[in-house]
């Protein structure tokens, strides 16, 4: 029992700390609740409930499904919900009719027709683009029609059920999207802007970080691990969630009704192939093999250069796409980037005038202008410089994005 | 409308397609079908229609919703949906006995436990533990107690209601279960275990075709771009969430009802890491940056045996998986492999005897005695070495899971 409660308390612990950390999703569940009690009103005032009060079951159920934490999916569910209804409603009604007429076939026609339907309404969920946009949709097309076309009723019984059932789905459905709307919005696209330009700039911090971390003394070091990149890797299904949601958003904020939500894919996606880069390079980093000190000391300068360089190309994109301003400072940086690797590649050349590779039994610690080196303590550094280098690229691929 | 019917005779196609290559989503839709003809039939045959034909659009709506791809899927919405509606139904009736107990007070008190009760489980789905087992039971939570509590009967009444609630879902849940698992079942836990042991498969594949491409001549290169590790980076969400579902499954096939599913996560996750590495040596070999034929020829031979040994390692564990055996001969490649990387350490490390780093203009294309190249030649091929050594310890991660 004690575990049980122990567990128990965990439970509210994580509770709090999420709450704490992100208010909005505490305000998301105090809107519903908001949205709830909205609704549950069309049950005790009675001029509202001559109107819809028999099916005010619906306008319930309707918030209690399509009211969900960003603006963009409530809309997209409320608009599946009210779409698909009126479809399949209708279509169910013209089944019922030829059903109807064709006298003692009627229950076999109806069972075919919503077994028929009801696969390839499945099935058409398994399709991306339907999946993407009306798997919601799909199903409650489904529900419909299966309520329609199966329910015992006349026609003009049918008629009048559907024109309630509609009438109350819009009811529920305009109280979800007012409500999440114009109390505290989450707004779909606005939270795709924050992740892509957080995502940017913790990139430009794990790679300074990791690099800076290398080239310390091993005293020196913090142990700080920089893990900002890892959430990079695994955002490409968020990422996609939130720009189909956001295409059901009307203009708000600094984002218009249209806005090119597909751009923020594309820069999604190649800061994710940096990342990939950033990855191998911090577990290359953190592994065993080490460099011999004065090579290391030799390049550290010019190391540093180039990923500041590299990590200042990033920020600057985080700012400007922050500010949602065209920087006039990119290309400039850019093009201290490229010349950075330019010099970063000069030093590696002029090395080898400097530096005999040669077996390690015969290496000497003299001055560095005659200094020996075995080949097998370069390749930690050139891989380091390679890795560099192609990050500095992949950087000019978010940019030319 | 010439476009609008090229639009959905693509549409159709793409649909055709989905059911050729995967005919298990078809035949899903077969089964959704045949599970609402079996439900449907509660409308049509009399006996049945009077235990629960009332109620019966409950039964419709509960195979509609809580048929799933997956069995695992099935059972776990199956099982949120009646331990929520039994919950929120016992509460909910509770809730209502004390405001009735109250007199005047009751529309304040029920509007307010449903406001309270539904803020409180909405935002009990952003705990992520609530999230990956009862995010459906949440929903039907808030549905049912709303439903309940809001009614207008008296309590007699809303037990009996609640009766024949619990009884319609229960037809529809095992319909749907029964359904599922006798009709070629798709198992969650199944399906993660192909597309672990396929993933790593493909991550073989891609290590070998992408390293031997390197090492063609440039005329017999087949520009075949060796893609199968791309699937592997993405497939964390998938993963969890199969995981998540394989744990609500009975036995079947060779796996138990505790089949270790957090284990396949552990070897996914060093899966992904292991191909980011791939992917940054794929970026790196496509680039510009080319090494001297004479090295490249002098390192490729060890270079393909390393190669060829690490995706050995993958390929005997894929197979190990595949047929769920202990592999002896696992143990046996990964010291091979472990031997390939010392060999490959020692050809560097002789190689620096016979090859002097010197600038470029006083490279001399000598007999591989003498060979003496830039130190910028020999970035690209320490770059290569350095990702292979470190792809090899990725790889002994996965087998140490």
């Amino acid at each position: 029992i004690w575990r049980c409660l122990m567990k128990i308390g965990r439970f509210f612990e994580k509770a709090r700390d999420i709450a704490a950390s992100e208010p909005t999703k505490a305000i998301h569940g105090v809107k519903v609740g908001m949205a709830l009690s909205l609704v549950s009103l069309f049950y005790y005032m009675r001029p509202l409930y001559d109107g819809v009060g028999g099916n005010a079951m619906w306008a319930v159920m309707t918030v209690v499904v399509a009211f969900e934490y960003s603006v963009g999916a409530t809309i997209a569910k409320s608009f599946n919900r009210i779409s698909a209804t009126f479809l399949a409603g209708s279509l169910g009604i013209g089944v019922h009719w030829i059903a109807n007429q064709c006298g003692e076939l009627e229950p076999v026609i109806l069972q075919a027709s919503v077994a028929i339907l009801g696969a390839a309404a499945t099935f058409s969920r398994f399709i991306p683009y339907v999946k993407a946009r009306f798997d919601y949709g799909a199903m409650i097309f489904i529900l419909t029609f299966c309520f329609v076309s199966v329910s015992g009723y006349r026609v003009d019984k049918v008629l009048e059920l559907a024109r309630n059932r509609v009438s109350t789905i819009a009811i529920g459905t305009s109280i979800c999207i007012l409500t999440s709307m114009l109390f505290y919005p989450v707004w779909a696209g606005n939270e795709l802007h924050k992740l892509i330009y957080k995502n940017l700039e913790k990139l430009a911090d794990s790679l300074n970080g990791c690099v800076t971390e290398y080239f310390k003394d091993n005293e020196e070091r913090s142990g700080l691990k920089q893990e900002g990149y890892k959430s990079v890797l695994n955002s490409k299904a968020s990422e996609e969630a939130m720009a189909n949601l956001a295409r059901w958003e009307p203009a708000h904020g600094r984002f218009k009704f249209r806005h090119p939500w597909k751009q923020y894919l594309k820069v999604g996606a190649s800061m994710r192939s940096c990342a990939y880069c950033i990855e191998t390079l911090n577990g290359f980093i953190s592994s065993e093999v080490q460099a011999p000190e004065l090579l290391k000391k030799h390049l550290k300068e010019v190391c540093m250069t180039l990923t500041s360089s590299s990590s200042n190309v990033l920020k600057e994109l985080a700012m400007s796409m922050k500010t949602m301003t065209k920087s006039t400072k990119t290309k400039f940086l850019v093009q201290e980037m490229n010349f950075a690797v330019q010099s970063f590649q000069n030093v590696l050349k002029d090395l080898s005038k400097q530096v005999l590779v040669l077996p390690e039994h015969e290496m000497d610690e003299g001055k560095l202008k005659t200094q020996i080196v075995p080949i097998m303590a370069i390749v930690p550094l050139a891989t380091l410089a390679s890795l560099l280098i192609e990050i500095a690229e992949r950087i000019e691929g978010i940019v030319g994005v």
